[in-house]
């Protein structure tokens, strides 16, 4: 209820703040039987990890997983899997200054108004340091569809205005190849190129740079997803749009459905030997709230970096009084590339459990 | 956990098929002391309700409310409050040819693929009739934000590629005055004109449209949503992205968000007389995934409605052979207008959770 | 959360008040395929209606349950099971020299604390006729656990200090068979007879009397309920104790195991053709918290009616002053008979939870 | 889902076993500005550790907790608050015998049937020490009711048939007080003799004992439980049923109240200066689920502790033939004691979640 908990039958709850002792999630409801090690999840926190190129920031984050429980003979047993990661490089005293100025594009004001109390330092709860649990839990989830032939992949595609152009051709794991040998994680690389040159303008002017991130998911057979409230677009919707930064989710067509006529929306359905095919993919792999057995796609907007070092105008709390922020620190100047494993992890999340939720809907 | 409730403290489950006996909902955990009668909650019904002008589909629903328990000397007790509509004008026989063959952008195939069964009869509960309950609920929901001067307001922005002008100086009341003047549900009333237009000829083409919905809340006080994942903006893309042909939700700039720079999307904070203001309203009112005390502003992508009269391409799933449908009977050629009163309902009930889960915030 | 809800995946919602319009419940989650009809409800229902002997209430419920949704040609498909029962004989006027009264024993007290408003016409939502609800929900519950052999039948035990002889020979059906023979619901013919002459008494003297109920689920297979917080006797203990009236809930040898040593509560484990078996039940089918294969025992103490003619202390509400009150109108001198068929509801609801949450356990 | 956590808006999940690298909880929806350090915690811990006499197993576990997350300045943020406490003293082989020899009276068997799988050392999962996260989570609702004037205190009334005489004049803290001078934690001192003594010929004999614990809040207001599934004595069931040994669940008069006359259950409503009083509390605080203002008192039937050393008949499962095994190692001779820590905590999270529902009962 508190909204730390993710999930129906698989569910993670997580927790940690920025500069607190350490961020890590409880895992309930994974099958037993399912092969899991620390390596398993190590992975991904890498994937999520900084301080791994020009492009991101220089905080160094061991990020080192402990996994405390659930699991014997290297299998799970289906009791809850505890992970810990300690927050090592945690210097708290650079965000004192910004105790009292609310930063515009952050929730410190939120917090304040929510709870008269706010763990100022990093952002505390706020901080994207957060994630750690969610792709640490979304590894175990990516674990479980594995042994479904599911696969999740995302990328980005967009970023300062530059958009990839992605050709059709590309498989999912092309796609995480492609996107995985530059540091915006675009599959398109000659747009990555242009997009870290726009990085570099932007940091040097002390600014920052939002995008669009797309995450692909295939293998995903039909009949997931609840049909009225737990659509399975509309459980997704709220796992992206839970991710700090995200303005914008879209399936399939998305946006561009509102300016399509009906006749070139609706993805024909064909005779295939192996039942039906869709002819195109406009849906995202989703009608009705239920899965068709078409990759599901989907596409968030990633909001520019909130923390940049222009001055910026705010308001000091304990006069009242108009003042200035610089946000100094060690802050990515553009999110999509980080937010990848993220939002991987998020659509990991959603499908595993409705991949569950799938077993009771017959006698 | 069959995706039939929404909302956590304030709670909905619907039920109910396009062809069956009726649609309803049951309403739980409505604070005691909400002074409601069926007239509160027929009002928003007749707004839902087709067949009030030529663009909307000429299937006559009378949608009678009748409140079944819950209430005592015109008051909410606490307990819950059961809402019934019987549905009255249900030709099944109109959909007999369509048994077998699965329409192109509805959810037909998802239900054989999840359920092994399907009330074929008007898409069953796959019909947009199932928003009966959730405007129902929502109208309870309406009463109690009222309580606390929250005003939920929708409208048609775009429709056909047609795109509306919103004056900023329009308050709510207003936005809502305008929107209700012309059938398409738009604030402008030239562009609404120009809507129908293009709805005339799509309809003589028999093809559909889509287009842009818009919702404003209005008085929302900061402190609305849970952090993580049960943040204020991912509920609600949840709310609105399982609304049927519902295929993108953003919040504020949305969208444009990816193409701004940290700068221009940060919303500068001021000092005001009564607290804090901010100059713009990038954010929709919600940073953090909580609510900052401005507006909240959702938008929603629909898709055109998928039942067309064109001939389109499809499988006939006794002999598994291609066949073409065409999908006569009544239908509104853009769906839209009609949405409004489903989506405010939505971003009702999502406020009026949060709004009873704050007050577990503190001690 | 309003606590209207019981169940994760079986989940129902009940609703209505004793002299409102109706009683009824939704259930959600039931699986697609199940054949079901409204015959099948309303059995269950004529079990727990009133009026049917002299030992019971005279007033007369037709309790004619409707089904409104969910069933397509004879079976479940999957969507929500919306039941309704209208109300029929309700003179409220009974009640009104009840209303600033609060009843010695019954739950006014705690509605008006807790709402600061309460329907008093016959108990409004705490009336046992809220219990409709649970049985029509119950109905299906026990359609889906005789799919997988499970049957559950319940029994009077105890009344009036009339303890039954049950033969351990006796099968679940001939358990069901002898009950359903009297009025009391006791398969113990003799005891049956003893219990009915202490009830005449009872009434005569305007008291009522408590007694023991005992609900007994056979054909339950192994490993069914979650470890820890969700046992299946910790939820079979929530069902059973949300009854009105139940005051106390054993399991297997219940409170006689406090007084028994290791060596003779642990049931012996042998060896038997088709895997194991267990010498002894003390356990009552359930090892922490999982089903063991044995038959599911379980009892609940029933405290005596709390309506009674006879005269009693209480506080008038508006001069705070104390009066007495001599409840008239139709009361069941003691409700073990009838709560009967709603404790089987109860248990049905709780394993056919668990049956479906089972098969989320391993991959 | 899977049984892990507990609560609704005061919610706590709870991780780990017996031998693996530690045990935990996280606590969710604990209101801001809360007073909280790990003495409040540790000191809870201590008390329900064992070691501390010869009654209890000899077992060492130091339990010392640290708390992760959720504290700042020495008050909580409203963010989850995850407790951590290192397995240490974990001496596995001892249990290796045990592997293919299911314990008669212990979860074994249920979890093979269940996940498949098992970890056989020291119970695993099913372990007692999976109730240091309880502990742990209980003290946080313990330090959140006292803000409201909310005592819990618990203690044994009977063991190994030994019972206890407590005079109604000692209030809980008196209670209390006598309680922990002994280590069976019995506020009768003669009684407590004969017990340590019972249990001295038990643990001689290789046998075990059970017994009685009373659990008693003082300080509830009238007003706490939803009426129909989460009625305040259904939650209660739920949470005392759901620790491991405890076999029935009595609340006020419990298994009296079957013997009982309607006009000797009722308790007679009294006026009062402040209100009104119950001349007796036979309904032990609860009535039709709400509380009244009145103590809540709480009763548990505890079997013995099924480990014994006697030797004991069950199934080899490698061969399904027939074997012995007699269980050495710590084990406590009778479990009452220890858990009266444990089911304090049990009735702190379901009243302090209560108190928080409450929040959301009226407008």
């Amino acid at each position: 209820m508190a909204g730390n908990s993710f999930g129906t039958i698989f569910r993670i709850t997580t927790w940690g703040e920025s500069h607190g002792r350490g961020v890590g999630v409880v895992v309930d409801g994974c099958p037993a039987g399912l092969a899991l090690c620390e390596g398993d999840v190590q992975r991904e926190l890498d994937r999520r990890r900084p301080g791994q190129s020009s492009i991101s920031t220089q905080r160094k984050e061991e990020d080192k997983v402990e996994i405390l429980s659930g699991l014997f003979d290297g299998v799970t047993t289906g009791t809850p899997i505890s992970m810990l990661v300690r927050n090592k490089d945690a210097e708290s005293g650079a965000y004192d200054s910004l105790r009292d100025r609310p930063r515009p594009g952050h929730a410190d004001l939120g917090y304040i108004a929510r709870y008269g109390i706010r763990d100022h330092r990093g952002g505390g709860r706020s901080s994207g340091r957060e994630t750690v649990g969610r792709v640490a839990g979304g590894a175990v989830a990516k674990k479980l569809l594995a042994e479904s032939g599911i696969e999740v992949v995302g990328y980005v595609l967009e970023l300062g205005g530059v958009r990839a152009k992605i050709p059709n051709s590309l498989d999912s794991s092309s796609l995480r190849g492609e996107a995985e040998k530059n540091p915006v994680r675009c599959p398109d690389q000659k747009a990555a190129e242009e997009m870290i040159r726009a990085l570099d303008q932007a940091r040097e002017a002390g600014d920052s740079l939002g995008g669009v991130a797309e995450i692909v998911a295939a293998g995903v057979p039909a009949g997931l997803g609840e049909p009225v409230f737990d659509k399975l677009d509309a459980d997704l919707a709220r796992a992206l749009m839970g991710i700090g930064a995200v303005k914008a989710v879209e399936i399939g067509a998305g946006v561009e459905s509102a300016r399509l006529k009906g006749s070139e929306m609706n993805d024909p359905i064909l005779p295939a030997p192996e039942g039906l095919i869709f002819e195109t993919n406009n849906a995202g792999g989703i009608l009705g709230g239920i899965s068709t057995g078409a990759p599901i796609i989907c596409r968030i907007s990633v909001k520019p970096t909130p923390s940049i070092s222009m001055p910026q105008r705010t308001v000091d709390l304990t006069t009242g009084e108009a003042t200035e922020i610089e946000i100094k620190g060690r802050h990515d100047p553009s999110i999509p590339p980080r937010i990848v494993p993220v939002a991987e992890s998020m659509v990991a999340l959603v499908l595993a459990d409705h991949l569950l939720r799938l077993r009771a809907a017959r006698i």
